[in-house]
């Protein structure tokens, strides 16, 4: 799906972008991007679930124990996941690099990596990209760095938002990478968020954490979970209004809806683009035992490659929405299955309504982005997930994107 | 991939067969079936674990409780499935329409129905096709039979063996369709095995389960599970040699040992029939902590839609493997991490051993079977999965196979 990120967001106190071609990927194309606050700013991260975790991701895990960050540095093309004790050290030396290159503590660098699996990274052409990239260093880098983390990605990935707060103005942009690989179990392959908001340590991992949960954790491409997801954000602390120290603080309520909000539309922007998806659908389940039984559920559905090509052919293949939520492993009782595509109401009590309602149906899942609502009973339990469509696309990419 | 199923099993005491069109399904195509017993036959089955599971798979758990069939009786077309107390009582009315015409108790016929899920099948067209299939019963009916119990299948899937018993030979045949919708949690979609041999029930019902936790249980086209999986062995018992009482009687392994390689060959048909899959892979997970870990490392692989696609393109894509084993939910060492690929070895010790082995291993992966083996740790749990590529035509068959 084709998506115009829409006009870059305005640039953000305290901070420095650069997106560069350092020689990493072939071809000309921007493969290194920088974030640099003007000073160390309060940071909270969430990586990846995945137990084969990026060297970048161990070594970025350690950097954000003391909750604060001076730099975040990406090399797109090359994931540095599945290297072992070499690529750990080169993590660790990349760090380093950058750290002498802008005096600023190796500790403060927040190192990410995208790409391939299983290769090795050379310090030559990295450390040559990190000079250009300090070199170009500048307060409307934003789309260059945005562009730069892509891999896969059809286009670049970002919002923004304002918020008030007291006197003052807060911003909040961000920008995310990632369109295959995904079913986040914590964040996305890359998502930075950014504000001028003056917050708290609390407050920030508060924000972070439960916008994750509602966004990047609630989205399916295609069930596998990469090794390198790992979402920031970054507060520079420069917007007036007065410090966010935590949940309870004037001012809390709104900075973590902008930041919801960007995320949310960040991570639908990764949906759409998930490889050769030509449609993105919500899949609500509704009155599940509890939130578990009703999430498993929704991955059921949303990973069904069944259920996901009936996408595709905008098809309302009742046969297979009803096999992905009785393979769930969780008890339900079929003959109380209700199912709606956006208003239509295509299923009650366990059987079709009519030729007609499947009739409206196709026509309602011929739109790009719809909603497939799944009552499974009479509990309390809801729950989410954004998905795309499978298409042949996705697979002739993904046969032919190589080791 | 293209089979040939091989020559036809031989004609087996006791048993008749017919496979007709009787108008369920358009073009004159096959789509009723029928395998009937001269005298009620020891029979043991296990059905579907989908929690949707389908009308005629809730007859058939009532029916084979009495421990004996006569008839196992088929539609390709509709699954009955999804279809709510209407469809329930139309599985349990066809039980005595073929009970009536063929003089035996309803409660000895063992429905099954494959195809379509959630329409409603008429009784007018079903009743003349229980009446062509019974006047087309015959000794040598098995080819037609099992090619009229095919949907999306590309060929026919059948298998023999034979066993000796004490003085006596016993004969094992096999009949089974499948391609799509497959994870079974059981067995596959539909699978009879059928014998000579003087089972008892305890017998019968011994190597049935531990010929499908060792067959149809271990192999995956899409992770999607089947409301209709059923499997059935039947035991005519007119072969020689003694009753079989049970795991311990003379005759139970040759006869078990027949069952289980029947099954086997029968569930990798299904595996190379899966819908557009051009190769068939043995994964096998060792030195998990024990068989559980194993069993999900090795499904979470077989399950991976981008390893899937790898496999498409015989890419050793060595990061995909490792995302597919971190992602499991299973504690592991990814340095420890080691594969091969038949007998090139791969990846030790968590990276990649050169460029070499990754090119003769891409040599490898261009045949149409081939083992990946993949060690994770010094633990005691092994499990093997066998699955299929994914391939554009899995995608493009599945979008515009509608409901």
């Amino acid at each position: 799906m084709k998506l115009d990120p829409g006009p870059l967001p305005p640039a953000l106190r305290g901070f420095r972008f650069s997106g560069v071609h350092g020689g990493l990927k072939r071809r000309g194309r921007r493969d290194f991007a920088l974030i640099v606050t003007d000073r160390p700013a309060v940071a909270a991260a969430v990586f990846t679930m995945n137990r084969a975790a990026a060297a970048p991701v161990q070594v970025a895990r350690e950097h954000i124990a003391g909750g604060k960050l001076q730099a975040i540095m990406v090399n797109s093309g090359n994931a540095n996941a599945a290297t072992g004790e070499k690529g750990l050290k080169f993590a660790q030396w990349s760090c380093r690099e950058l750290g002498s290159r802008l005096g600023v503590e190796p500790a403060l660098v927040l190192p990410c990596s995208t790409g391939v699996i299983g290769a090795q990274l050379e310090k030559v052409p990295f450390a040559r990209a990190v000079s250009l990239a300090v070199d170009g260093l500048s307060r409307n880098g934003f789309g260059a760095a945005a562009r730069a983390i892509m891999t896969s990605d059809a286009y670049p990935k970002w919002a923004h938002r304002g918020a008030s707060h007291g006197e003052g103005s807060v911003s909040v942009v961000g920008m995310a990478k990632g369109a295959g690989m995904i079913q986040p179990n914590m964040a996305t392959m890359l998502c930075f968020v950014l504000t001028d908001a003056d917050l708290a340590s609390a407050a920030a991992d508060a924000m972070l954490r439960a916008a994750v949960a509602r966004t990047f954790n609630r989205i399916t491409v295609d069930g596998d979970t990469s090794t390198n997801d790992t979402c920031v954000l970054l507060a520079s602390g420069q917007a007036g209004g007065g410090r966010i120290a935590g949940p309870d603080s004037p001012g809390y309520d709104a900075v973590a809806a902008a930041v919801a909000e960007v995320m949310d539309h960040l991570s639908r922007m990764i949906i759409r683009d998930g490889e050769g998806a030509t449609k993105m659908v919500d899949i609500v389940v509704e009155g599940a035992a509890d939130t578990a039984a009703a999430d498993a559920i929704a991955r059921s559905i949303g990973n069904s490659p069944l259920f996901k090509c009936a996408l595709a052919g905008a098809d309302p293949n009742w046969g297979r929405i009803v096999m992905a939520v009785g393979k769930a492993g969780v008890e339900f009782d079929v003959d109380e299955l209700s199912v709606d595509i956006d208003d239509v109401v295509l299923a009650r009590a366990g059987t079709l309504v009519s030729e007609e309602a499947q009739r409206m149906a196709r026509k309602v899942m011929r739109k790009d982005a719809f909603t497939l609502t799944v009552r499974v009973g009479a509990g309390s339990g809801t729950a989410t997930v954004v998905t795309s469509d499978l298409t042949e696309s996705y697979v002739r990419f993904n046969t032919a994107y190589t080791s």
